[in-house]
Protein backbone atom coordinates (compact mmCIF):
# COMPACT_ATOMS: atom_id res chain seq x y z
CA UNK A 1 0.00 0.00 0.00
CA UNK A 2 1.84 2.98 -1.47
CA UNK A 3 0.48 5.39 1.02
CA UNK A 4 1.19 3.96 3.78
CA UNK A 5 5.17 2.83 2.50
CA UNK A 6 5.48 6.59 1.89
CA UNK A 7 4.57 7.86 5.12
CA UNK A 8 6.98 5.05 7.34
CA UNK A 9 9.39 6.49 4.84
CA UNK A 10 8.86 10.04 5.84
CA UNK A 11 8.08 9.83 9.55
CA UNK A 12 9.16 6.09 10.69
CA UNK A 13 12.11 6.23 12.85
CA UNK A 14 14.49 2.98 12.97
CA UNK A 15 16.25 2.31 16.35
CA UNK A 16 19.29 -0.05 15.39
CA UNK A 17 18.55 -2.79 12.45
CA UNK A 18 15.21 -3.74 13.68
CA UNK A 19 12.66 -1.60 15.62
CA UNK A 20 10.43 0.46 13.50
CA UNK A 21 8.19 3.32 15.51
CA UNK A 22 5.61 4.77 13.84
CA UNK A 23 3.91 6.05 16.92
CA UNK A 24 2.92 9.52 14.92
CA UNK A 25 0.64 7.86 13.23
CA UNK A 26 0.19 4.67 14.26
CA UNK A 27 0.18 3.21 17.11
CA UNK A 28 0.36 6.24 20.12
CA UNK A 29 -1.01 9.42 17.70
CA UNK A 30 -3.27 7.51 15.38
CA UNK A 31 -3.87 9.17 11.51
CA UNK A 32 -7.39 7.93 11.51
CA UNK A 33 -7.74 9.18 7.83
CA UNK A 34 -4.55 7.03 6.85
CA UNK A 35 -6.33 3.67 9.40
CA UNK A 36 -9.55 3.79 7.63
CA UNK A 37 -8.02 3.69 4.36
CA UNK A 38 -5.73 0.32 5.83
CA UNK A 39 -8.99 -0.81 6.68
CA UNK A 40 -10.45 -0.28 3.43
CA UNK A 41 -7.75 -2.23 1.60
CA UNK A 42 -8.35 -4.65 4.43
CA UNK A 43 -12.03 -4.90 3.99
CA UNK A 44 -10.60 -5.63 -0.58
CA UNK A 45 -8.88 -8.40 0.65
CA UNK A 46 -10.82 -10.62 2.68
CA UNK A 47 -14.13 -9.46 1.60
CA UNK A 48 -15.18 -12.96 0.09
CA UNK A 49 -13.97 -14.73 3.16
CA UNK A 50 -16.86 -14.89 5.21
CA UNK A 51 -15.91 -12.39 8.09
CA UNK A 52 -17.94 -12.83 10.99
CA UNK A 53 -15.55 -11.32 13.55
CA UNK A 54 -12.44 -9.09 13.76
CA UNK A 55 -9.68 -10.32 16.66
CA UNK A 56 -6.93 -8.19 17.54
CA UNK A 57 -4.93 -7.44 21.33
CA UNK A 58 -4.95 -4.42 23.16
CA UNK A 59 -4.07 -1.22 22.88
CA UNK A 60 -2.22 -0.69 19.38
CA UNK A 61 -4.44 -3.15 17.07
CA UNK A 62 -7.69 -1.51 18.30
CA UNK A 63 -7.87 1.56 16.38
CA UNK A 64 -7.22 -0.62 13.27
CA UNK A 65 -9.44 -3.14 14.29
CA UNK A 66 -12.42 -0.90 14.72
CA UNK A 67 -11.72 0.98 11.63
CA UNK A 68 -11.77 -2.00 9.77
CA UNK A 69 -14.99 -3.70 10.99
CA UNK A 70 -16.88 -1.09 9.89
CA UNK A 71 -16.28 -1.57 6.08
CA UNK A 72 -17.39 -5.84 7.53
CA UNK A 73 -19.89 -4.56 9.33
CA UNK A 74 -18.91 -6.85 12.14
CA UNK A 75 -17.66 -6.75 15.81
CA UNK A 76 -14.27 -6.47 16.72
CA UNK A 77 -13.00 -8.46 19.66
CA UNK A 78 -10.01 -7.31 21.53
CA UNK A 79 -7.94 -9.82 23.60
CA UNK A 80 -7.26 -8.11 26.83
CA UNK A 81 -3.75 -8.37 28.71
CA UNK A 82 -4.16 -10.26 31.66
CA UNK A 83 -4.03 -10.11 35.05
CA UNK A 84 -5.70 -6.04 35.11
CA UNK A 85 -9.12 -6.18 33.95
CA UNK A 86 -11.96 -7.81 35.50
CA UNK A 87 -12.79 -9.50 32.33
CA UNK A 88 -13.99 -12.71 34.64
CA UNK A 89 -12.90 -15.98 35.17
CA UNK A 90 -14.47 -17.74 31.89
CA UNK A 91 -12.03 -17.15 29.43
CA UNK A 92 -9.68 -18.53 26.72
CA UNK A 93 -6.25 -17.64 27.37
CA UNK A 94 -2.90 -17.98 25.76
CA UNK A 95 0.88 -17.01 26.43
CA UNK A 96 2.36 -14.11 24.45
CA UNK A 97 6.13 -13.06 23.66
CA UNK A 98 6.81 -9.66 22.99
CA UNK A 99 9.66 -8.88 20.64
CA UNK A 100 9.63 -5.19 21.56
CA UNK A 101 9.48 -5.62 25.04
CA UNK A 102 11.16 -9.26 25.45
CA UNK A 103 8.38 -10.25 28.06
CA UNK A 104 5.79 -12.91 28.41
CA UNK A 105 2.42 -11.80 28.98
CA UNK A 106 -0.78 -13.78 28.93
CA UNK A 107 -3.71 -12.43 26.67
CA UNK A 108 -7.10 -13.80 27.09
CA UNK A 109 -10.57 -13.21 25.46
CA UNK A 110 -14.34 -14.16 27.18
CA UNK A 111 -15.78 -17.32 25.85
CA UNK A 112 -18.54 -15.24 25.48
CA UNK A 113 -17.49 -13.70 22.17
CA UNK A 114 -15.80 -16.57 20.30
CA UNK A 115 -17.93 -18.58 18.88
CA UNK A 116 -17.77 -22.35 16.89
CA UNK A 117 -19.28 -20.55 14.27
CA UNK A 118 -17.24 -17.15 13.85
CA UNK A 119 -15.00 -17.23 10.72
CA UNK A 120 -12.33 -14.65 12.24
CA UNK A 121 -10.23 -11.93 10.88
CA UNK A 122 -6.86 -11.20 12.85
CA UNK A 123 -6.06 -7.81 12.37
CA UNK A 124 -2.83 -6.01 14.20
CA UNK A 125 -0.43 -3.50 13.44
CA UNK A 126 2.58 -5.58 13.32
CA UNK A 127 4.02 -8.54 12.36
CA UNK A 128 7.35 -9.67 13.23
CA UNK A 129 8.74 -13.04 14.89
CA UNK A 130 4.21 -14.22 14.62
CA UNK A 131 4.05 -14.82 18.48
CA UNK A 132 0.65 -12.00 18.94
CA UNK A 133 -0.58 -13.94 15.95
CA UNK A 134 0.13 -17.43 17.11
CA UNK A 135 -1.37 -16.36 20.09
CA UNK A 136 -4.28 -14.94 19.04
CA UNK A 137 -4.79 -18.08 16.91
CA UNK A 138 -4.60 -20.25 19.71
CA UNK A 139 -7.94 -18.23 20.76
CA UNK A 140 -9.15 -18.72 17.80
CA UNK A 141 -8.17 -22.51 18.06
CA UNK A 142 -9.61 -23.09 21.58
CA UNK A 143 -12.89 -21.62 21.07
CA UNK A 144 -13.02 -24.48 17.64
CA UNK A 145 -13.56 -21.49 15.20
CA UNK A 146 -12.02 -20.69 11.80
CA UNK A 147 -9.46 -18.39 11.03
CA UNK A 148 -10.55 -16.59 7.47
CA UNK A 149 -6.78 -14.77 7.68
CA UNK A 150 -4.58 -11.99 8.99
CA UNK A 151 -4.40 -8.52 8.13
CA UNK A 152 -1.52 -6.56 8.82
CA UNK A 153 -0.31 -3.08 8.94
CA UNK A 154 3.58 -3.54 8.63
CA UNK A 155 5.27 -7.18 8.48
CA UNK A 156 8.87 -7.18 9.17
CA UNK A 157 9.92 -9.52 6.26
CA UNK A 158 13.46 -9.75 7.58
CA UNK A 159 11.48 -11.51 10.89
CA UNK A 160 10.35 -14.95 10.05
CA UNK A 161 6.73 -14.64 11.24
CA UNK A 162 5.15 -13.87 8.10
CA UNK A 163 6.88 -16.57 5.90
CA UNK A 164 5.74 -19.43 8.77
CA UNK A 165 2.70 -18.13 8.65
CA UNK A 166 2.18 -17.90 4.82
CA UNK A 167 3.96 -21.76 4.90
CA UNK A 168 1.31 -23.13 6.91
CA UNK A 169 -1.33 -22.03 3.68
CA UNK A 170 -3.24 -19.04 6.23
CA UNK A 171 -4.22 -16.25 4.04
CA UNK A 172 -1.86 -13.33 5.40
CA UNK A 173 -2.28 -9.85 3.63
CA UNK A 174 0.58 -6.86 5.23
CA UNK A 175 -0.04 -3.49 3.45
CA UNK A 176 3.46 -2.78 4.05
CA UNK A 177 6.46 -5.42 3.81
CA UNK A 178 9.92 -3.93 5.38
CA UNK A 179 12.74 -6.03 3.76
CA UNK A 180 15.09 -4.34 5.87
CA UNK A 181 16.45 -1.36 7.47
CA UNK A 182 19.68 -1.33 7.70
CA UNK A 183 21.76 2.14 8.63
CA UNK A 184 18.14 3.81 9.20
CA UNK A 185 17.21 3.08 5.06
CA UNK A 186 14.12 1.28 5.18
CA UNK A 187 13.46 -1.19 1.77
CA UNK A 188 10.15 -2.19 1.00
CA UNK A 189 9.72 -5.64 -0.63
CA UNK A 190 8.55 -4.61 -4.19
CA UNK A 191 4.94 -4.39 -5.11
CA UNK A 192 5.51 -7.68 -7.60
CA UNK A 193 6.95 -9.71 -5.14
CA UNK A 194 4.65 -12.33 -3.57
CA UNK A 195 2.96 -11.84 -0.49
CA UNK B 1 -28.69 9.16 23.36
CA UNK B 2 -31.19 6.33 22.90
CA UNK B 3 -30.03 4.12 20.93
CA UNK B 4 -27.31 3.56 23.43
CA UNK B 5 -29.43 3.48 26.72
CA UNK B 6 -31.91 0.55 25.07
CA UNK B 7 -28.63 -1.19 24.71
CA UNK B 8 -27.07 -0.88 28.04
CA UNK B 9 -31.00 -1.95 29.60
CA UNK B 10 -30.86 -4.40 27.24
CA UNK B 11 -27.45 -6.11 27.41
CA UNK B 12 -25.41 -4.35 30.58
CA UNK B 13 -25.04 -6.33 33.73
CA UNK B 14 -24.82 -4.64 37.24
CA UNK B 15 -22.56 -6.08 39.86
CA UNK B 16 -23.28 -4.86 42.60
CA UNK B 17 -24.79 -1.56 42.71
CA UNK B 18 -22.29 0.20 40.92
CA UNK B 19 -20.45 -1.80 38.74
CA UNK B 20 -22.17 -1.76 35.21
CA UNK B 21 -20.29 -4.28 32.65
CA UNK B 22 -20.74 -3.46 29.01
CA UNK B 23 -18.15 -5.44 27.60
CA UNK B 24 -20.62 -7.44 25.09
CA UNK B 25 -20.46 -4.06 22.75
CA UNK B 26 -18.26 -1.21 24.32
CA UNK B 27 -15.30 -2.43 25.94
CA UNK B 28 -14.06 -6.36 25.23
CA UNK B 29 -16.24 -7.09 22.16
CA UNK B 30 -17.41 -3.58 20.03
CA UNK B 31 -20.29 -3.03 18.16
CA UNK B 32 -18.63 -0.87 15.86
CA UNK B 33 -22.04 0.55 14.26
CA UNK B 34 -23.28 1.55 17.38
CA UNK B 35 -19.74 3.20 18.13
CA UNK B 36 -19.78 5.01 15.01
CA UNK B 37 -23.56 6.52 16.21
CA UNK B 38 -21.45 7.42 19.24
CA UNK B 39 -18.60 9.31 17.96
CA UNK B 40 -21.05 10.98 15.46
CA UNK B 41 -22.89 12.22 18.42
CA UNK B 42 -19.73 14.07 19.54
CA UNK B 43 -19.03 15.40 16.29
CA UNK B 44 -22.74 17.15 16.81
CA UNK B 45 -21.98 18.23 20.36
CA UNK B 46 -18.50 19.43 19.45
CA UNK B 47 -18.01 20.23 15.81
CA UNK B 48 -18.21 24.29 16.89
CA UNK B 49 -15.53 23.79 19.38
CA UNK B 50 -12.36 24.09 17.16
CA UNK B 51 -10.90 20.96 18.28
CA UNK B 52 -7.64 19.69 16.51
CA UNK B 53 -7.14 16.57 18.66
CA UNK B 54 -8.94 13.77 20.03
CA UNK B 55 -7.26 12.59 23.77
CA UNK B 56 -8.27 9.28 25.09
CA UNK B 57 -6.57 6.70 27.27
CA UNK B 58 -5.90 3.02 26.27
CA UNK B 59 -7.05 0.63 26.12
CA UNK B 60 -10.77 0.76 26.52
CA UNK B 61 -11.35 4.64 24.73
CA UNK B 62 -9.38 3.91 21.72
CA UNK B 63 -12.24 2.77 19.75
CA UNK B 64 -14.65 4.86 20.56
CA UNK B 65 -11.75 7.87 20.52
CA UNK B 66 -10.89 6.58 16.87
CA UNK B 67 -14.68 6.62 15.52
CA UNK B 68 -15.07 10.01 16.95
CA UNK B 69 -12.18 11.61 14.98
CA UNK B 70 -12.96 9.86 11.41
CA UNK B 71 -15.93 12.92 11.72
CA UNK B 72 -13.79 15.71 12.70
CA UNK B 73 -11.08 14.91 10.55
CA UNK B 74 -8.37 15.19 13.55
CA UNK B 75 -5.91 12.60 15.16
CA UNK B 76 -6.23 10.44 18.29
CA UNK B 77 -3.67 10.34 20.64
CA UNK B 78 -3.91 7.67 23.07
CA UNK B 79 -2.27 8.20 26.62
CA UNK B 80 -0.80 4.64 27.75
CA UNK B 81 -0.24 3.37 31.05
CA UNK B 82 3.59 3.95 32.04
CA UNK B 83 5.84 1.61 32.45
CA UNK B 84 4.87 -1.42 29.57
CA UNK B 85 6.15 0.58 26.39
CA UNK B 86 8.78 2.02 24.68
CA UNK B 87 7.50 5.78 24.55
CA UNK B 88 10.41 7.52 25.18
CA UNK B 89 11.20 9.85 27.99
CA UNK B 90 9.95 13.05 27.14
CA UNK B 91 6.70 12.70 28.16
CA UNK B 92 3.99 14.28 29.82
CA UNK B 93 2.82 12.02 32.91
CA UNK B 94 -0.07 12.25 35.38
CA UNK B 95 -0.88 9.87 38.23
CA UNK B 96 -4.84 7.96 37.67
CA UNK B 97 -6.88 5.98 40.14
CA UNK B 98 -8.87 3.32 38.77
CA UNK B 99 -12.18 3.37 40.49
CA UNK B 100 -12.75 -0.34 38.92
CA UNK B 101 -9.65 -1.68 40.28
CA UNK B 102 -8.69 0.49 43.19
CA UNK B 103 -5.16 1.14 42.35
CA UNK B 104 -3.32 4.00 40.90
CA UNK B 105 -1.77 3.90 37.61
CA UNK B 106 0.73 6.33 36.00
CA UNK B 107 -0.49 7.39 32.33
CA UNK B 108 1.73 9.37 29.79
CA UNK B 109 1.82 11.11 26.37
CA UNK B 110 4.67 11.65 24.25
CA UNK B 111 5.48 15.58 24.03
CA UNK B 112 5.85 15.54 20.72
CA UNK B 113 1.73 14.83 20.47
CA UNK B 114 0.51 17.47 22.51
CA UNK B 115 1.07 21.03 21.89
CA UNK B 116 0.50 24.72 23.07
CA UNK B 117 -1.75 25.44 19.74
CA UNK B 118 -4.03 22.27 20.33
CA UNK B 119 -7.54 22.41 21.22
CA UNK B 120 -8.28 19.27 22.73
CA UNK B 121 -11.38 17.19 23.10
CA UNK B 122 -11.51 14.11 25.89
CA UNK B 123 -13.06 10.74 24.64
CA UNK B 124 -13.62 7.48 26.93
CA UNK B 125 -16.22 5.34 27.47
CA UNK B 126 -16.92 5.75 31.03
CA UNK B 127 -16.91 8.62 33.58
CA UNK B 128 -17.15 7.83 37.27
CA UNK B 129 -15.01 9.67 39.80
CA UNK B 130 -13.44 11.78 37.18
CA UNK B 131 -10.18 10.44 37.69
CA UNK B 132 -8.99 9.20 34.24
CA UNK B 133 -10.63 12.94 32.61
CA UNK B 134 -8.75 14.54 35.35
CA UNK B 135 -5.33 12.54 34.17
CA UNK B 136 -5.78 13.47 30.68
CA UNK B 137 -6.54 17.10 31.59
CA UNK B 138 -3.19 17.31 33.53
CA UNK B 139 -1.48 16.09 30.46
CA UNK B 140 -3.24 18.79 28.35
CA UNK B 141 -2.48 21.56 30.91
CA UNK B 142 0.58 20.32 31.27
CA UNK B 143 1.11 20.92 27.49
CA UNK B 144 -0.40 24.26 27.62
CA UNK B 145 -2.91 23.19 25.10
CA UNK B 146 -6.56 24.33 25.43
CA UNK B 147 -9.76 21.52 26.23
CA UNK B 148 -12.29 21.79 23.91
CA UNK B 149 -14.57 19.71 26.28
CA UNK B 150 -15.30 15.76 27.56
CA UNK B 151 -16.89 13.68 25.51
CA UNK B 152 -18.40 10.48 27.31
CA UNK B 153 -19.93 6.98 26.60
CA UNK B 154 -21.89 5.92 29.45
CA UNK B 155 -21.58 8.72 32.47
CA UNK B 156 -22.60 6.95 36.51
CA UNK B 157 -24.51 9.89 37.57
CA UNK B 158 -24.60 8.85 40.86
CA UNK B 159 -20.65 9.54 41.37
CA UNK B 160 -19.66 12.72 41.66
CA UNK B 161 -17.37 13.46 38.45
CA UNK B 162 -19.47 14.46 35.88
CA UNK B 163 -21.32 17.20 38.26
CA UNK B 164 -17.80 18.56 39.38
CA UNK B 165 -16.08 18.61 35.93
CA UNK B 166 -19.62 20.66 34.76
CA UNK B 167 -19.21 22.80 38.34
CA UNK B 168 -15.43 23.66 36.63
CA UNK B 169 -17.33 25.07 33.38
CA UNK B 170 -15.78 22.23 31.18
CA UNK B 171 -18.43 21.28 28.27
CA UNK B 172 -19.34 17.52 29.52
CA UNK B 173 -21.46 15.46 26.76
CA UNK B 174 -22.23 12.02 28.53
CA UNK B 175 -24.49 10.22 26.09
CA UNK B 176 -25.98 7.92 28.49
CA UNK B 177 -26.45 8.89 31.71
CA UNK B 178 -27.08 6.39 34.75
CA UNK B 179 -28.65 7.70 37.91
CA UNK B 180 -28.90 4.52 39.97
CA UNK B 181 -28.80 1.35 39.39
CA UNK B 182 -29.46 -0.55 42.37
CA UNK B 183 -30.82 -3.90 42.90
CA UNK B 184 -29.44 -4.42 38.82
CA UNK B 185 -32.33 -1.71 37.93
CA UNK B 186 -31.26 0.90 35.87
CA UNK B 187 -32.43 4.10 36.15
CA UNK B 188 -31.34 6.79 33.10
CA UNK B 189 -31.09 10.60 33.59
CA UNK B 190 -33.86 12.00 31.63
CA UNK B 191 -33.48 13.41 28.72
CA UNK B 192 -35.32 17.12 30.01
CA UNK B 193 -32.77 17.02 32.64
CA UNK B 194 -29.64 19.35 32.33
CA UNK B 195 -26.83 17.78 31.18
Amino acid sequence: MKLLEERIRREGTVIGDDVLKVDMFLNHQLDVGLIDEMGKAFYEAFQTDGVTKILTVEASGIALAALTARYFGVPVVFAKKAGHRNVGTDLYTATCHSFTHGTDSTICVSRRYLHEDDVILIIDDFLADGNACNALRKLISDAGAKLAGIGIGIEKGFQPGGAKLRAEGIKVRSLAIVESMKNGNIVFRSDDAER
